[in-house]
């Protein structure tokens, strides 16, 4: 699974702003990249591979790429809809098809027609159809704008943007206003939005998982971690303008391949004293809360199979987080890049200071940024606590809180919202909100008491806060009191909450609501301080740096990931691990000589059946130079015919550096190989309609 | 509780054991020092207290301290050999003793005549006799060795001393050789050994950890951590040489207050590469492991009130430990403790470097030290993880390592042996493995497929250590198998085993000790690695570092703490909290108006009953600028006239920064008042003989 490629599962979006310095790591060039699909990098890929794209290739590309709203990359493989992406990206939508006996998310998924495809509860999918510059409109709206005005401009042009762009109908469009290069460039993303996403084959979860939590980061490798799902319009099969046809054949050794997907985020752009925050703080305590979530969870999964099923999702998602943040504590203490941004900064800062009119156009951006980590730094465990809901988790109160803020948000003119709740935005969180997914009491108990205990030991006993929470009750009593209390378990209950807008929100006594409803004007309150004080400060910081930058250097580079799309180009090739060559691919001999017969290294019984009759020979994963991270996962791998070879689904050991910086020697992105896709649905999961619908390329 | 003052929960001396700088941080003195019984600095003491200790005075304080061998301080508080310790330091004892429907820890502890006092399992009590400077003889027996020849000579040299130093008796006594000053002195210290310990009094935990982890290391504080043992000699109460008269007043503020105790290590002359390797390598693994075993553990917790009562202590100390890491996270980032130490530093390697005679007496200890960092980053986690015990845990394999390592070592002549199983050190092995301690299988199970987990999750599913223990076994079942096959729960089959040396740990078919042999030729080959590529030139560079200021400065502190006894001088005070005055002593009223009725602020019956009977202005706990650290844990608070005034249990927030500098301003050890002692016994627990023992200094 590896859900390092979806993004980062809890709400730290703010935690994660960072301003920036461009280019900062002098690593060369080499396969590096996650160009924006309007910028490719036409020269350099002609120089190292011969390559130019053609307008036709790039549109197929472009337009044959998706993105599941939940965190995920995916690609259309047929033109009837059909679309192609990781098994850990299905997962919320396979367990929540399941019950009354079912377990679609352990045991697979496979219709053999549209009429068994099974719609998703909460799945939305979004295909771009347009970039627009819109970096003069937005430089203009916030020029001279400090603070809570920036901060306030900043939303309401946004939203103005936003709106313009999907008043023709809001339902089929998805508009995103996106700062690239940390503020040196603005840009508007226009989606086409599937909202009816159906579930049409996934593994079990075994074969997708193979080798769980310890081989995951690693190869050689030998998951199955695809899904495919399908997207309707009017209730049929949609038919797509663009597709990748399935070459079932794969990649070669050395074949120059792409990946096109939405790399989540990265900070490769930003200044050392943002790493060394992330060092120092961020990163302590979010490994800190998350190992202890996770023993809590191991243990409570063991108690039951019921209980081992409810957990299973979060389990994973958590450790593929905490290998995540255990590769940056290495990274984020390597000299090697410590150093060299340093210099970077410093060279700059000289470049800046050596001229008075410079001096004045810039001002000491490094100044500003560090004021405002002196704020963050200050505002850091109460804002994670209690805004950002370490300290208060399971997603009963998540509806609560969303509840909560979303009745006082719509109050206001849209361009006065938060971004999450201009109009824009609605459609998606009512969705959310309508999800049929079931909650489970004891892990929403154990969630919410964990948290809440965690929430005192933060904070501290004598805390405002704590006491406006706890009052004189044991964080296990609370948490057993409220999940048996509340009544949000219950879709049609959020919905009439949902539509009852503030007056409902406002008579509930419902007891999450309640909760939610007490501490909102203080959430708000650090919410705004972040947003201000930390936020707003560290991007005008960001954006003298890199127009700083661009005037020194000019513009020769890509922006920092966005969770838009992105084409990365490489090739399929493996690395040297300390003087031990790792071979490119694996094969299906090696999965079966790896299984143990126990958990994690177990094959199910379809796996065992067709051990006689699969071909050994055959491609199972494969790496790749290709740069990426999370947010990549279910991105396809692409030749230079336009063809889907592979799917992205994880990244080396040594890929975990690539949020700061990209090594070509060891960086690598792992994928299952088309061949191993055509194999398994034939010979092991015997869906043949599906094996044809990719070969034919249509139904 | 707080054992914060108990020493480290895990083996990971060797990690500890870092080289020195003297003296490092340009702090000034002030009340700063542990200083060693045999140097105390009269000067000082005059210039800020006009106080001398009279002979008389050091040699009562000196004799009527003691140290607990589990890791904690007391002292002799009446002439028929009654001990004050801190309630978490008794621990261990009270869950042993308890069974057959008494919970001693959880309830307390009352003996109203020696007859009611049981005696403790496993619990040993040692009072210093002498110091002896050895220093010359061990210089004389390392000149001139490196590496493995270094470790070796080390280790004989030692072993001959503490031989000779016991060889009258060595059930009488205990003898340690201990360097001091990283290397720059080394001394012999010579311990009476009480075995016969027995329990006298203890409160209900809720009194004695009262707040319980959100509380710990923070003040105002309201526990009453305190427990009453009393050494017995040939059955009956020992006559003890000293003893500190108890004074039920309690200090008063400003007074000048002393401790005497056994602080067991800080790292205030350690180089900045340990420190750094402390913050990026160390204590993010720590912290990860733990948090996630905290979390393991708290969920068990939850599952019954037998799995509560069986974990609870393990928990306390996992979480007290916690709070210890996470203090250094933010301490070892402090530019203000970095930047001095590097400065420092710079002006001694320039010092050195500045005579061609210094350079070649001295060397470049720097890069020694590098070099031995670099491989212990190499081997650091196959060796905590297998040496070190975190990757196979649980008490049952702690016994089968010891006894195979115990078999192995003994085998050879005492000077080769490892330091633990030096002759002197056998009698403390044997009560160890006799303990009659009940061991948990449910907790067991959970403790090693925890670990187990980890140990795969850590060094990866392909590591060869990792395919040696697992097998092909999942954890879970490897665990449930091994606590169910190994005999070891029974002291009497550990002592078997113990007495039948080699030949009947080679000839066990006892699947933990079968798992201990297979894996010990490999735990030893890094542990040896550890001793000599890492240990050694540490230990030689910090020697050579260590000199090179004596002889720049002369001697003038005192030595890094060492688990031996030491004296701290300071006054009854409170602090400074970012503007807010934090008041030195807190009162019984206190205790009732933060009582919530929930745990961990929940009283129990006899103190809810005593509360119209006390006197509420009584003074419960206090805080001093005394500089203390783990291993403290229930050192005595004695006035200038050397009668007990309180009972050390804990530092406030800021103490957390202790181990690598003390800041008069905001450093506070926290103690109970002797006069809430004396309030509690009479008004609560109606223990009158105790009371009436502790008046008038006998029975």
């Amino acid at each position: 699974m590896s859900s390092f490629f979806k993004r980062s599962l809890l709400p730290l979006a703010v935690l994660a702003c960072a301003p920036a310095v461009l280019p900062s790591i002098p690593f060369a060039l080499a396969d590096e990249g996650m160009w924006t699909m309007d910028h490719l990098p036409a020269d350099l890929m002609k120089q190292r591979y011969g390559f130019t794209p053609t307008a036709a290739w790039t549109e197929r590309v472009t337009k044959a790429s998706a993105r599941l709203a939940l965190g995920c990359s995916a690609s259309f493989v047929s033109a009837d809809g059909l679309v192609m992406t990781n098994h850990h990206c299905a997962n919320e939508c396979l367990q929540q098809l399941s019950g009354k006996g079912k377990n679609y998310f352990q045991d697979g998924y496979s219709a053999k027609s549209p009429a068994d495809e099974q719609r998703c509860p909460a799945m939305e999918l979004n295909q771009l159809d347009s970039i627009t510059d819109v970096t003069d409109r937005m430089q203009t709206a916030l020029r001279g704008k400090d603070g809570a005005a920036y901060t306030t401009a900043r939303q309401a042009e946004e939203s103005a943007i936003e709106k313009e762009c999907a008043k023709d109908d809001p339902k089929k469009w998805r508009c995103d206003v996106i700062s690239l290069y940390h503020g040196g460039r603005t840009a508007l993303y226009r989606y086409r939005r599937y909202q009816d996403v159906r579930m049409v084959m996934a593994p079990d979860q075994n074969a997708a998982f193979f080798g769980g939590d310890p081989d995951n980061f690693n190869f050689p490798r030998y998951d199955l971690d695809m899904a495919f799902m399908r997207v309707y319009e009017n209730g049929k099969p949609a038919k797509v303008e663009a597709f990748l046809p399935f070459d079932a054949a794969g990649p070669k050794e050395g074949e120059l391949v792409f990946t096109s997907g939405n790399p989540g985020s990265t900070e490769r752009e930003v200044p050392l004293a943002d790493l060394e925050f992330s060092r120092n703080v961020t990163v302590p305590f979010i490994i800190d809360n998350y190992s202890a979530l996770d023993g809590a969870l191991w243990q409570y999964s063991r108690e039951s199979t019921a209980h081992h099923q409810e957990a299973q999702e979060r389990v994973f998602g958590i450790e593929n987080s905490l290998k995540v943040y255990r590769g940056r504590v290495d990274v984020l203490s390597d000299p090697k890049l410590l150093d060299a941004k340093a210099k970077n900064e410093a060279s700059l800062r000289d470049w800046i200071n050596a001229d008075p009119k410079r001096k004045e156009a810039y001002g000491d951006p490094w100044a500003k940024n560090a004021q405002a980590l002196a704020v963050k730094k200050r505002i850091f465990k109460p804002y994670v606590m209690l805004e950002g809901a370490f300290g208060i988790q399971g997603e009963l109160f998540q509806y609560a809180k969303l509840l909560v803020r979303a009745a006082n948000e719509r109050q206001k003119p849209d361009a006065e919202r938060l971004t999450a709740y201009h109009d824009a935005r609605l459609p998606a969180l009512e969705a959310e909100l309508g999800s049929t997914a079931p909650v489970y009491p004891d892990l929403e108990k154990t969630e919410l008491a964990f948290s809440l205990t965690k929430l005192r030991q933060v904070l501290g006993a004598d805390d405002e806060m704590v006491k406006l929470v706890l009052g004189k009750a044991a964080p296990d009593d609370l948490a057993e009191t409220l999940v048996k209390g509340t009544k949000l378990a219950d879709p049609k209950v959020r919905l009439e909450l949902w539509k009852g807008g503030a007056d409902a929100i406002a008579a509930s006594k419902d007891p999450m609501i309640v909760l939610a409803r007490s501490i909102e004007p203080q959430t708000r309150a650090l919410r705004k301080q972040m947003d201000d004080e930390v936020a707003a400060p560290s991007r005008q910081a960001s954006e003298a740096m890199a127009k700083a930058r661009f005037e020194r250097d000019g513009v020769s580079s890509y922006p920092d990931a966005t969770f838009t799309q992105r084409l990365s180009f490489g090739q399929v090739k493996g690395w040297d691990e300390n003087g031990k060559a790792v071979p490119a691919f694996t094969y299906f001999s090696g999965l079966y000589d790896r299984a143990t017969g126990s958990d994690p290294f177990k094959l199910t019984k379809p796996w065992l059946d067709a051990k006689t009759h699969v071909n050994m020979k055959t491609p199972y994963d494969f790496v790749t130079t290709n740069d990426i991270i999370g947010g990549n996962s279910g991105s396809p791998v692409i030749d230079s015919e336009g063809h889907a070879v592979g799917l992205i689904f994880d990244g080396n050991i040594h890929s975990l550096g690539g949020d700061f910086y990209y090594d070509e020697t060891t960086n690598r992105a792992v994928a299952v190989d088309t061949a191993a896709i055509m194999e398994a649905l034939k010979v092991v999961y015997k869906n043949q309609a599906l094996a044809n619908e990719l070969s034919q390329g249509h139904l």
